[in-house]
């Protein structure tokens, strides 16, 4: 299937959506995308737009461009928008007038405190939105996208899944390729360009920013989490962890793999380390056989969380699950617990083909870092992987 | 320099306009920024952050930044932070306390109806701050910091005008190196793969979306602007148009160059092609000339437009020039015409220290479309080309 098929397959899903929500009109507002872009745009358009730009999708069916005049082209091209209308000095009278012939009794809008894939409107857009509708009936019906973008993003189409799990297919294939290079005495640096050299090869980009992708930690003295690769050495005896995902045609994968360098003499690794991740296996586990079909977000991550401190292990300080999709945080639910900075992300719902990277960690104290992440989709039966989990510690 | 070392002289160069604009304290606030990026990040930080994070800079000189705990790490090796803060649950708490100590009489807010490139506050975290300053003194002054955003993202260091330099350099080589390979009877998807072809070879970025960089124009039947490389076939008494620029180390070039060619038992390029290159190239001139420090934006369009016009032809639907530098359409003061779309964006005034692309083109009726596209410094005595100009159309 091609990009514009996917992003055909889209708008067609978001009418359904809208008529679910009983939303009369959706409106993404942008302009200059290649600056700020609005991560809506991926699922309805797949290109960028430069001059002011509208696109509104109706429940009544009807898709509306609204784009500078040359972008007017490749919109048309793209097929699956109604109307598309090419403008030469402003969006004003055409936006105007299809507002008032559609006359919404709920325009959405796409903006949300608590989920950044449902928060590509700017600020400064939306005031040129709020004055150019100040006198019109629809200025005060103007309510968050974030429940229909919520749904449009997470519930993955067939063909999207199929991407999705090319990329994590990829993933692995470098995970296990990497393994055999893997020894004492090199650096964290090294180990991440080595994963960034066979995507590149392999003609595939980072899943997330190059600086992090991968995030390696290699022994008991490196920084955890979104931290660069540093000047750590691998060691015998230490643990090495590894957060990397690919991005292929489009879409991510997302996943964590763990190392432990036998020390001289040693044929399994220590009481301790084995312990912690039978621990953070167990709270992985724990947490995808809550996940399933009506669950909230932060029930999922509630389950993972108490079985790791009940294990005696500190809880993890970020979220047990997201989406992961065309980006690595794809928005919409998220699996964590009701910390402020999450919002209300945490409240949504599960849904079926919603599909998540799950992730915890354990630190060893002496050894290094355990971290467990696989990528799962969600079937009417629960949790199934789309990933071949680590079951075991690799040793080395 | 390094691109650390580029973001502190940037985080300096910061206090200097705060103290000039008398703004107290800019605040900028972002969240997941591989989603949606704020174009200041690339300033004020050059990677992405995670959670709800804020940067704030004081004309007193402090640099605070409060991020998610996983990302103070990288913060504090970039330097340039007198203040890093690395949260875990919210960063209500942090934000309030030194809002309260600062007590600043102007807040500045990146969001601007004229500017996307001071427009990165999306309009779901603009809630999120004013519900969470709504009893403080400040919540009545914010302001626009696209007076701030403008003046730093638009006067250029050296080390800045270096890179952007290096770009365009690269740029023209490749240029040179494709063109010869025209001829006859190839599409423009295949001129467009060959540009994109070397630049992957010689491991730059491009410095637009892949869709239209380059974009071509082959022909009198092809669509112009942003318009992605179609079918159609160059032939012999066909114009040829590239527009095209690279990335290379986080900036970016963007030019223009035409070819004619040459029909069977042609010597020279026929009139009334002859004529639109010397009519464009004029009026390119003519806008140049205009082009220095204490202008407005919408002077220098006017002078090469009314150039074109006065030569009969008829007007370009675009802006005479642009700012570029870590993109290719760099924010600020637009050097356009006074129509809606851009907003206050044109009333801006040439700085010295100021990089922009200079454009504009010509239809000729039967042969195809002429570009002329330049790249200029500002200095005060006026703008002096940091590309070799195209001074004559190219015959094959």
């Amino acid at each position: 299937m091609s990009n514009f098929e996917i992003v055909r397959e889209k708008l067609d899903q978001a009418v359904q959506v809208l008529r679910e929500k009983k939303v009369d009109l959706w409106i993404t507002l942008v302009r200059e995308t290649r600056q700020v872009t609005d991560p809506c745009l991926d699922l309805l358009l797949g290109f960028d737009l430069t001059w002011q730009s509208a696109l509104m999708i109706s429940r009544t069916g009807e898709r509306i461009a609204i784009v500078g005049r040359y972008d007017a082209d490749n919109v048309e091209r793209l097929g699956g928008y109604t109307t598309v209308i090419g403008y030469d000095r402003s969006f004003r009278e055409p936006l105007l007038s299809h507002l008032t012939r559609l006359n919404p009794r709920k325009v959405a809008l796409n903006f949300s405190e608590s989920d950044p894939a449902a928060d590509g409107l700017t600020h400064g857009m939306f005031r040129v939105l709020a004055k150019m509708i100040a006198d019109q009936e629809c200025a005060s019906r103007l309510i968050s996208a974030e429940e229909v973008i919520g749904a449009l993003r997470g519930r993955k189409s067939p063909s999207e899944v199929a991407r999705i799990q090319a990329a994590i297919r990829e993933t692995q294939a470098i995970f296990t390729r990497i393994a055999s290079q893997i020894r004492p005495d090199v650096t964290e640096w090294e180990i991440a360009a080595w994963f960034q050299d066979v995507a590149a090869q392999e003609g595939m980009g980072l899943a997330w920013e190059a600086e992090y992708c991968p995030a390696v930690t290699a022994g008991p003295d490196s920084s955890i989490g979104h931290a660069m690769p540093g000047d750590s050495v691998l060691r015998r005896g230490n643990l090495l962890q590894v957060d990397f995902g690919v991005s292929k045609d489009g879409f991510v994968s997302d996943l964590q793999r763990t190392w432990y360098l036998l020390d001289e003499g040693e044929t399994a690794p220590p009481a301790e380390v084995q312990a912690g991740w039978q621990a953070a296996r167990a709270a992985l586990e724990a947490g995808r056989a809550m996940l399933r079909p009506g669950v909230r977000g932060w029930e999922v991550d509630q389950a993972a969380r108490e079985s790791l401190t009940q294990a005696g292990y500190p809880e993890y300080m970020h979220a047990f699950g997201h989406h992961i999709g065309r980006s690595a945080h794809d928005g919409a639910t998220v699996l964590g617990p009701r910390w402020e900075r999450y919002g209300t992300s945490i409240e949504g719902m599960v849904e079926v083909r919603n599909v998540f990277a799950i992730e915890l960690g354990v630190q060893v104290p002496e050894y290094g870092y355990i971290g467990c992440e696989e990528n799962v989709i969600v079937t009417a039966e629960g949790a199934e992987y789309l990933s071949d989990p680590q079951l075991d510690l690799w040793c080395i």
